[in-house]
């Protein structure tokens, strides 16, 4: 499984490609930032990032995309920002028919370094030990996002295994249905 | 001079296009508003929002586009869909090349009505008025769009003076300063 993490923002958009499967030692396929000048309209900016990651996209291939879930209570002169460039991410993998997935700032911290609550120096600590680098990845962005493909990853057994569970479900109850309506014997 | 004013969401989008320039009566050249199904994924919303805003750009060929500007001090529920339609509007005109300007919410009201503070239902009534329609468009997102782009086209002139002054003004004091460096005798 091949995963683009995308730390969604105008400054800075981290992106991160990582590649492996739950249990399996994973690996990098490639990691960076597309920045955009910010004395640039926004319109303008939110051109670039769509540029970015449409090479991104286009040289990794990935198979999904993990994009950061942004929060409204955060800090309000940057939420806007952030939730701009989180749609476009979100639509140039939709685009592409590419499952998109958000997982919380929290959500990816807990998967990566086990605590919620974990500083970015954990959280880059531990991309670079899990995908085996020489250093942590420069800026914070860019080991964000390969914190959440990664996040991804790990959590998608769990993921898949519930959605199993509720189709496994939702079949049954179905099969009841139609057995009580005689439809089934 | 032809806009299209964008009221932005992903439920409602809505869309209008103005005809005209400031001091002469206006035209309106179309109304309308992408709708996207409440149960899709957010992603698959902003493609929809994407592919009908297209539509009406290849359609109606407009020279600007403006775009309701968002807040981040709203309702915090709803505010990151608008914030993210939005993105989507900003991104298809900008790739086109196309200016965008920003207005708000009391911008457009006090444009239209005479007041910041102006009801919908005012609103509604002044659009009718101003492109002389037989009654209000329906819903309010899409009247919204076409206020948003009678606000352009009358701010146009008062804003067109501002950068020409501030342009000139910036001629002015360069021209002082190459002077004053001795390059303009």
């Amino acid at each position: 499984m091949r995963v683009l993490g995308v730390d969604p923002g105008l400054t800075r958009c981290g992106v991160g490609v990582v590649e492996g499967v739950a249990g399996r030692p994973l690996t990098m396929a490639g990691v960076g930032v597309i920045r955009t000048p910010a004395e640039a309209e926004v319109p303008e900016r939110l051109v670039l990032i769509e540029r970015g990651l449409e090479e991104w996209l286009e040289e990794h291939r990935p198979e999904a995309v993990a994009v950061e879930r942004v929060f409204s209570q955060h800090n309000v002169r940057t939420v806007m920002g952030t939730a701009q460039a989180s749609a476009v991410a979100m639509l140039c993998a939709a685009r592409r028919g590419l499952p998109v997935a958000l997982h919380t700032p929290s959500e990816v911290k807990a998967a990566v370094t086990g605590s919620g609550r974990a500083g970015k120096d954990q959280v880059g600590a531990m991309v670079t030990r899990v995908l085996r680098l020489a250093a942590p990845p420069r800026p914070a962005d860019a080991a964000d996002a390969l914190a959440l493909a990664v996040c991804h990853i790990w959590r998608a057994p769990a993921h898949n295994r519930l959605q199993q569970a509720v189709a496994a479900q939702q079949s049954a109850s179905a099969h009841r249905t139609q057995r009580r309506k005689g439809t089934l014997r």
